[in-house]
């Protein structure tokens, strides 16, 4: 255990969607480690150098981040909050630098295929992929050409003193990704818990999971996310990934003690 | 539409995972198009260069393929076949090049991400984000200091001509992405068909999707993949992607008259 403990951990580099994440949780003044990968995010909560972890679970257009619930449920910690960050791609790239000189834009899969109509428009653009929007930014500038640029936040654009090549790039303005806290203690308050995160394994047969949404239904819990994961072996099971919101929160505990008894296993991820 | 026709595009380059799919269907001799980008992929079978397309929709480990769905839905073409293709990773490099001397390792990020042992273990090497697979290893190759090396299958290192320089360097031996056959035919044989792919849209009310699981377990119908997808507005309703297999093919068409009348919509992507 250091001496010194970031409030959270966040993937990406300063400057990422992810950090702004970060902010929405503690403050502008929070202390926030970056990590590379997602696995090295969680191992820096696991060995006590930042005490919860910010992380990305879905994108409205981009859908589920992969790996993020199976991180979740295989290390074992558990989410107290959650929080949205409006994403807005800027194209990014050095200080006088000119768009019509740019052939390579840096960035996440993810982010270069949410800007398709820029590359559609600008065909001597050529996508090249990267680990996060932030990192591309350093690695478009490192190019002393100017014919490389990145696709990221504004705020990486201000931290790297770079210029702002082209706004509004992005297909769809409205682009949102969804963001979980998570730390070690499984604590909650069950009297005002609205939301429950769930990971169920269920028998591989018909019915199996109407019966279950069955349960939550009559518990008044609205599912507002459900996903199959297949299990390698058995053969014969599959687990779910279920967020429901409760419009009581006296029903926390007598719902998740009716779930666990028609589920082969219930896992609780977070409640909040 | 061009004097030639592929039997099926697929996304990526020759020796790319999609590639083995495509030859699951076709066979060994079939005349295939790589494509660059899903969205490519797409715009091929609909301006008629290619007759169908393989569709990579999801890996046991790494889950759902990030827009597949929303893809096949969106361009309105029809899944008529699905196939797994076990993956098997092996580092790849230059004729002569040594492992100890790999600095980059470039590849996807989801095989990247398959291969978190191998980077624990080698420490100098550093892995870097690329499109895909394959076309990593013509990236890797074009390194003429022999620091570089792709992360991809053994047919993309023979088409190379390049040197197999470390094999099993998966975290999990069992690795298998699931491929569907789409094109633009939606017409189906009813009465053979045991497996639906419905895209549906219902009411964000506790039990709308209870109401439908309910529906498909007393028609027989084994859910094999659920997935939830916000839609951005108006804000009352979601749509779920789901898979089930029927136990008898006679059930078809009055399943599917049994979930329109309990769903806002419902979406037919696939049926074989």
């Amino acid at each position: 255990m250091s001496a010194e403990r970031y409030d959270a951990g966040y993937q990406g580099e300063p400057g990422a969607y992810s950090e702004q994440a970060g902010w929405n949780f503690f403050g502008p003044s929070a202390h926030l480690l970056p990590c590379r990968t997602l696995p090295l995010l969680f191992d820096a909560v696991l060995e006590g150098r930042a005490r919860s972890a910010v992380l990305p679970v879905e994108n409205n257009l981009a859908g589920t981040v992969p790996r993020a619930y199976e991180l979740l449920a295989d290390r074992r910690l558990f989410a107290h909050a959650e929080t949205q960050v409006h994403i807005d791609h800027v194209l990014i790239g050095r200080a006088g630098a000119k768009l019509d000189a740019v052939t390579r834009v840096l960035s996440h899969p993810v982010a270069l295929d949410q800007c398709r109509g820029f590359f559609g428009g600008h065909p001597a653009c050529e996508p090249v992929a990267a680990f996060d929007t932030a990192g591309a930014v350093a690695m478009a500038l490192e190019d002393p050409s100017g014919r490389s640029a990145a696709i990221a936040s504004r705020r990486a654009a201000e931290l790297h003193g770079a210029a702002i090549l082209a706004t509004d790039i992005q297909d769809h303005p409205e682009n949102r990704t969804r963001f979980l806290l998570v730390d070690r203690s499984p604590e909650f308050d069950a009297s005002r818990a609205r939301r429950l995160i769930l990971w169920l394994q269920l028998a591989h047969r018909p019915g199996a999971l109407a019966g279950v949404l069955h349960v939550l239904a009559t518990s008044g819990a609205n599912v507002t996310k459900i996903e199959s994961r297949p299990i390698p072996a058995p053969r014969f099971e599959y687990s779910f990934i279920i967020e429901a919101d409760l419009d009581d929160t006296s029903r926390v505990m007598p719902t998740l003690v009716r779930v666990e008894a028609v589920a082969l296993g219930v896992t609780l991820l977070g409640a909040f």
